[in-house]
């Protein structure tokens, strides 16, 4: 579904689309780190943004652009999160708004803003107007590339996908950059992703597939249960397939959604494989819970437990450990009732830590991409839930500011 | 308050308390691992135990034993947790207090019993019988140093402390044992914490005592956030001291609440600073709150972040990190609101990270006492978390099973 010629074309994989990303020389690496994404023809826009209340400039100010309902643009930068930057920040997040709105010849409140990097520094805007001037003169269908390396900060590679499905006898096409990976020093910012389409789709469903698309991707996804000032995951949809438009829930709005969600998936799990330090990929399935809130609630509690993430980083079947995480989740379980998995070796069931075969099981875990299942046989409701296992590196990363 | 001499005292301090620690090969080491403290006074009871569902059966066991509100001794073992280990493990936590009882002279249910150890073992009862049998037969006013010494796991010292107090023209001692420390490989339980004293107060009264000490002493206490399948804290008070009975709210039950909390304190101070690779003992003080509970939730949440704890690992003044865990923590703060400070320094107020003097804030990073001053700025509640800092070495002693 998600090929390497898709990842290239990314953002500029639906018509209508350009992006570019230039060096503004914000990051102190002298990497990549202004983007830009453009549609010509005006898109519906949707946003989801951090529920932290410490949010950043930009998210305060994107949040507007989305309550507009559409847009033009997306300017970002990695570098700098212009996060705890008071009335300052939101001048600066308004003057990136202004510059490319005005090189690109569009209102400023249709272009979605986004910053990355250190918590707590002001934005260099004499690089960034250089930057935004320098994107959009650069702005074509190759751009995609550089737009997705201009908004990682630690992440290990860029991440990228696009994809297209046929909606009403139109091929509709979707496309996807994002970065992670985890808060991180010195970048402590965040999960980034921009979503763009040609499908054309009324506002409010928008925001619908995309909330609802979130809640089982980005919102499934952990690396250390930190949650930054500054994720933001962003879709434009222009139109430009020109499908009859989808105003209301049915087959086409199904087709529309299931594709969003596989595309947020696959951000959301590429994001969590390449967390901070992360050696190893975990896929937690919870099933038999009463709800999707309880399933993705004890899920969540093994993938932020230190203590499962060090001993699959340390190919440990410590089972305790597990059943532990589970039994503290919150979910009112029943230990007699809960089966878990590693693999497909059964390592806990009927109230006991089972007699495994200890060689085997080391081996699964070994491996780079675990799976985990968790039964816990009280009803039909099930989530997913993504994360990596914790290492030295993580410490590593983290810690080593000063040294 | 809390000299050395009392702390070798510990539970041993109060009058009528006998205690024991002996060899009974239970740990691989060949540590002391089976403990006994006994009062031939009948001792009114009170427990807090953990509140994960997946509860360890000696901590069924012992919530039955505080039901009755009377007990006579306390029996513990370290090296192995007896948890999820089913109808088989509730047998053996039986017969535990059975031969306890057997030796003491006492009914089954007045005996308390703990493990602590990995999850998913069987307990060894014939190791165990000879040495319950044998630290009844070693009890005695010295025996309270090697009682902790037999329930510590992977802690690096055994945590005690005693102390007095007048009440109504009476001297009345406390005195206790505890063993923390976070969860850890191979024994993943617990915290421990056994305290005994020769006041004499209703049972109903000693209950609400030490659950309202617990809340503010070991529930504001974190190294990584798991919580055990065995936590458990128990008081036993013998009234061997004399005082007029403690029957209802007033002088002698504030003298007795702020005493015992004290005593709570302090082990969950010491327990937080020998957390599992812990280098650095982390205060935070968070006031300002609508609520105990608000104020509780904003330094759990900065006391969990592995963000915040692997910046104070690496002496690393990254003040977002820590305004970030604020505006998750699920408070409803008002960033502008608060005041960050690292010891005496302010480095986050109005919505900034202030220009903080980065040399003396290394320093101030680099003590191994570090005290976090968090001010929401909403209201007259207060409450302190202890909790250390995240090091390789957790890391290490939580994966390095298989090397």
């Amino acid at each position: 579904m998600f090929s390497d010629i898709h990842k290239t074309a990314g953002v500029c994989y639906p018509q209508g689309f350009t992006a570019a990303g230039v060096r503004a020389g914000i990051k102190k690496n002298g990497n990549l780190d202004v983007a830009v994404i453009y549609t010509e023809k005006k898109a519906a826009v949707a946003g989801v943004f951090t529920k932290n209340l410490v949010a950043a400039a930009p998210v305060h100010l994107s949040k507007i652009v989305v309550g507009t309902g559409t847009a033009h643009a997306v300017v970002a930068n990695a570098g700098c999160a212009n996060a705890c930057t008071g009335e300052q920040g939101i001048r600066d997040a308004e003057k990136m708004a202004t510059i490319a709105a005005q090189e690109l010849n569009c209102r400023a409140d249709d272009v979605i803003v986004a910053s990355t990097g250190l918590i707590g520094s002001n934005l260099p805007m004499d690089k960034m107007e250089a930057g935004i001037k320098d994107a959009v003169k650069n702005l074509s269908k190759d751009g995609s590339v550089n737009a997705g390396n201009a908004i990682v900060t630690t992440d290990t590679y860029s991440k990228a996908c696009a994809t297209e499905v046929e909606i009403g006898g139109v091929q509709v096409r979707f496309g996807a950059i994002a970065k992670g990976s985890g808060m991180i020093r010195p970048d402590m910012a965040t999960m980034l992703c921009f979503i763009t389409t040609d499908a054309d789709i009324d506002q409010k469903l928008l925001q619908q597939a995309l909330r609802d698309a979130t809640e089982v991707s980005f919102n499934c996804m952990t690396v250390d249960g930190d949650m930054s000032t500054n994720d933001s995951v962003v879709v434009l949809a222009n139109g430009a397939a020109g499908n009859k438009k989808i105003v209301e829930r049915g087959d086409d709005y199904e087709k529309f959604y299931e594709t969003l969600k596989n595309i947020c998936v696959e951000m959301a799990k590429r994001i969590a494989s390449d967390g901070e330090g992360a050696t190893k990929f975990i896929t937690i399935n919870v099933t038999g819970a009463e709800s999707f809130a309880d399933a993705k609630k004890v899920g969540m509690a093994v993938a932020n437990s230190p203590l499962c993430g060090t001993a699959i980083f340390g190919t440990d079947p410590n089972v305790g450990r597990f059943i532990c995480a589970v039994g503290y989740s919150g979910v009112q379980i029943i230990p007699e009732k809960v089966i878990i998995k590693f693999g497909d070796i059964v390592v806990y069931e009927k109230g006991l830590v089972t007699k495994f075969d200890e060689e085997a099981t080391r081996k699964i875990l070994s491996e780079h991409d675990i799976v985990i299942d968790i039964e816990l046989g009280l009803g039909d409701a099930a989530a997913t839930v993504y994360t990596c296992d914790l290492s030295f590196q993580y410490i590593k990363i983290n810690a080593d500011y000063t040294t």
